[in-house]
């Protein structure tokens, strides 16, 4: 069960509006790598979580902050269209700033949320279900948490450069440094997980035998970059500490024909 | 520029067709995590890199062997879905095992497919766009590739034991083999970026300076369970080697209250 | 069955063209309260509707109308982009005003379209099925009609607002009477469930003794704002006339802890 | 900002488990008027109401119960998953029972959610963005939480039926609890919106000049049932006060032909 | 403008209820090529039309047509869910039959439309508005209406043979043969277009000048099977009386290397 | 599988940056008829493709060119973006010119991709599995491929006439040159699987004895217009040769009142 206070987590006051930067910084709300997006990641990977104890602890505090987040960005988003310029028709726009605002909003903050944010990302493509991952495996969604934290913290480094607004940017240097920790929690959390020997560097951590051992520790040089057998994944030993890489300079096809079985009776798809 | 053989990589031959499993087996296509987004997701990766050299060439590499990976799986679905059931009525049904067939298969494989396999995931959701990841910053995108491996293998593994089929058995010990490789390459390259100087362990590897420091290392208590500080996330040095991680037991909000500014005039946004 | 008469419901001729209002009157055909959706919304309704007679009658009479709506809406657009600078570069642009209009235009409606309407939105999201509502439970259907025609009456009274175009300006006339109209005839008709004895005011009219009967009249207070309990929805007698309603300050949880249970075996979900 | 506690707003324990149900549960989770829906539609009203006071108060206390309520169903899902029968393959179901299980169950509820609730609905549809409304005009916002909570009760009482489990039974008789509280509470924030003078029973309440005055009151009869003209929205009184509704038995189309302008040049739009 | 009668064009009574083929049937109606789409994408083209006269008249009879076969099948789709099963539970299930039906029901067919149609398709997937094409050009146009019937009598052919159900055979009968009709009328469209001299066999018909004329008639020979030199495509006169097929059969890549630039300061994107 | 050559099939370089003109290209590369459509619509279908020979051979070649395709544009629209003025603030923007490109640009090319291309279209509407068709019926699904090559030669041509950037021009020069040829070669492989004696010019080439033979050749004129029966599609020798059209002036509907069953128990559908 949740409880609110009223009060945002840090605050979210631009020192004056523009109604352009807040349809860019929509892609922090209902962006793939949004708020929107952590907060519904980190509750799932929680409410799922099979182990009581500091993993699930640590995933729900850190759910709860970005409830938070989602707020602070939408209460942001929603100063920042004060006073928008909606109703202002292109015939009447005499300064190219104004030109360049009026050619540039997002209308349906306008149309469909008089002036308030909208659960959508900057090119005003709505927040859906399948951003998240929430698998039960914690390795593998502790990863996609660093995934997102990173994704996250270098969306909002490149809006960073995009305001002059110092209210935004106090704001945005918040959100830069919970990004931070958070990147540096989830990988602390990797760590830990490998220390307390419950998952390893290769997720799921089982299967080693059962897995066709001819190819797993192979690179496939596909590509005509004559570089790719210069990197540490074409040769020596493979961080999992399993495997030796090996680099396949002229790989062939091992399989037979890409055939598919004759058709059904009834199907009328196409055949002698 | 691209050639084709008409050769597997590895071969995709069901022992007998099992329609329940084609369905099943659609999530490795057109899933979140299917062999179509790590296709795109490395092209697109590949095509944005800015650097000629290994990364680039690795990228591409493996972006290459993918598209190979949906040829397999789709062929794999389609000789799965031979003589599929699809016609036989409700009615018609006598014994249990077939009740499960005509109950569970997926419809659209017959009368949209034909009997072919599908873009889509095992519940029958289209793939689409937003599944993949490419943003330019190599430590950023690496790490969804680590993300997306591991829950790709996780899936596999999960099929792996949902079927006794011996053929169907050997592909996805080729595909495990595969994505425990491309793990392994992935964290190898990951690595290699921060002995190359080029990024560092939070992405994007800037803005430490501007980032609000008071915040950049807290661990925010927001739910009640008791051990979150138990954790490596809570005190000690943080893995980015910069920071010291601090837990706050009850903390405060900072910011005020997360009101919206006045409405504009013509908007009929409710107030006084 | 359907027939069309070639004659639009009310004349749609702006005095002259204006491709950025065109984009912005795309929500009223393709948002999720647009004419699409209700034509589909009440299409549904009225032919999944069980009671042959004056509820049917007037969903389809009404269903039938939107169809025209569609049609006055898509031709009023169409008429809008006549002449649209779609193939003016931005090199080319001299004049704010040609500014603003080259930033802000649906490039698709030129692309896609050949500058016609399309069935998408002002942020070019396409329509979809999930905007309807068709239940088959009438009281819960009309409310939703209510609903829906509220949302589309107030983004109507925005775009309003939006252009001083005067053959706009009729045509939206039309619509906003059309809304009050239709508001008040599902209003009208949410009386008459209820004087026909077919519903009452909680919807379904069914499962008051099964519901739990402790908790079907509190107010949980769960943010920290101070004024909650001062409407009448914190005491007094509930619209239903069966409740009286009840104020919990300071509410506890009910239930045990939100955990979830062991894994299977095989799914490899982290555990010990 | 937010708060969590470990408790459940109320208990959410199946006697068993039940694969089956668990899939169709998934409806209240992730569908078009789940819990999702109400958490984000009202958080998002929430935060971008206009006006300090009862109304916000009372949107933010349920907002916060809603994410409650996910948390609630996600957790019985969870349970309802415990020890499903998902690697059992068609071939070995001997039973009927099992076979309905086997056929019925959601593939991706064990493959990508690891016996884990996922964020979409009873068909595997993901919850998106699209289904909340938040406009800002309050009067128009209740409407939609009425009509939300009501098509919410409905699939409740659907899904009470469609189980005997006793703890399930229990969980649902809360939640159509809670329905009814917040449908009489929305209920209740209407009169009271008309009581403060904030709003009236047309929404937004303006522009009655303005709208097309001949066209406000018509009820147009385009479709042949006989008795949309015996109901009270053909005749008499509109429940706006303002209007007197009139039965037009036989209308004429007001417009022109809706005919679209000459295309561009370089369109290769096909004319003469 | 739109009119409605009661009737249907056509008879759609099922001999008895039969909800897994209701499930089915929903392709029908809300799959990429069902009813819906042919709807929407007709009235779109006539809307957008040009031309007045025979064409536009010719889309206008079609696309009214097909709001009637929405209406059709809807009405079909709700008597075959009659009486469906939906409150079953699993371990109710004693009949292998019934197993069937069980397992493989649309359960949102009862949980959301409470025993009708939904604008949805076989998988559950929502219809939407990228489902359509009206493109303005005719020729495009008319083959794109020509691929989507084909696509329609294929999947109307392939439920056909699904179902033993007389009521439900004759009213597929019925759509067979519209099918047909409607494939033969665009075919014929197809050839006014150009017999009026209106649309050549490329499409749009013109810039045969500018487009690179050493490319616009050479097949590119890229995977290895051996015989697409052996079609009519690979040598002899193209369809369009204007080329002459050129097989290459070892063709190399034209342009340079596929780099991208060099990246803005401040985005953050790897390089050197 | 597949094999990669890093150098474009086509040079694509542009004279100068446009951003404005790379949002409008994303068109050619995610839209419903853009590359990545092409590419896995023809990859799906020669999977699927139950012939070996002529037919698969023609489809994997042009399958595997489509990839290069996605390749030279996306190459293209990086390069377009080189030195984007993204982090120009309105406020800053002096010139019209520049105006209309900072309001015009799609933000998400910036803060999501780094200045490179994305999988979405000149809307920002991400590529979804929907936009293809691969049915395993060749008539139909080649058909579809003509209309598809229509659409997006249309496109092409109207891109090509929105820059005067040579660069740009010449790679749309090659562009258009290929989709002729495509054109060309869907349209050679329809009347060579007639002449092979596969399909007919109805698709599928069966159930014509079974289909509704009264309605297999009328056209319902259900609009107004006056001149659907001046067409080819109203009299004479239909294309298929089997039927003969003819032109319903008045057709009346044929079934019964489109009524809906009655509900189930417990389903709480308003009825008596
Ligand atoms: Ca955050
Ligand atoms: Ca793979
Ligand atoms: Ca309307
Ligand atoms: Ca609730
Ligand atoms: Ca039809
Ligand atoms: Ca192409």
């Amino acid at each position: 069960m949740f409880r609110h206070t009223s009060d945002l987590q840090f605050e979210a006051k631009p020192e004056k509006p523009d109604a352009l930067y807040a349809m860019k910084l929509q892609e922090l709300i209902g962006g793939a790598f949004g708020e929107m997006t952590v907060t519904m990641q980190y509750l799932f990977q929680g409410w799922n979580c099979r182990m009581e104890g500091k993993y699930k602890d640590l995933i729900m505090d850190i759910a709860t902050e970005e409830i938070g987040h989602v707020e602070m960005i939408a209460t942001m988003v929603g100063r920042l269209l004060e006073g928008a310029p909606d109703d202002v028709t292109a015939e009447a726009v005499k300064e190219p700033a104004v030109a360049a605002v009026v050619g540039g909003m997002n209308p349906q903050q306008a149309i469909v949320g008089g002036g308030g944010a909208l659960p959508v990302d900057s090119a005003g493509t709505p927040w859906n279900g399948k951003y998240i991952v929430a698998s039960g495996n914690l390795m593998a969604d502790f990863r996609a948490n660093v995934a997102a934290e990173s994704q996250g913290r270098l969306q909002t480094a490149r809006l960073y450069h995009m305001t002059d607004d110092p209210g935004v940017k106090a704001m945005l240097q918040f959100n830069l440094a919970r990004d931070t920790v958070h990147q540096n929690e989830w990988l602390a959390a990797i760590e830990q997980l490998q220390e307390d020997g419950l998952e390893g560097p290769v997720a799921p951590d089982d299967l080693f035998e059962e897995e066709n051992q001819a190819h797993a520790r192979t690179h496939w040089h596909l590509s005509d970059g004559g570089e790719a057998d210069q990197g540490p994944w074409a040769s020596g030993q493979a961080p999992d500490g399993r495997h030796s890489f090996e680099y396949m300079a002229d790989p062939a096809a091992l399989g037979g024909k890409a055939s598919a079985p004759a058709p059904r009776p009834h199907q009328y798809v196409t055949s002698r």
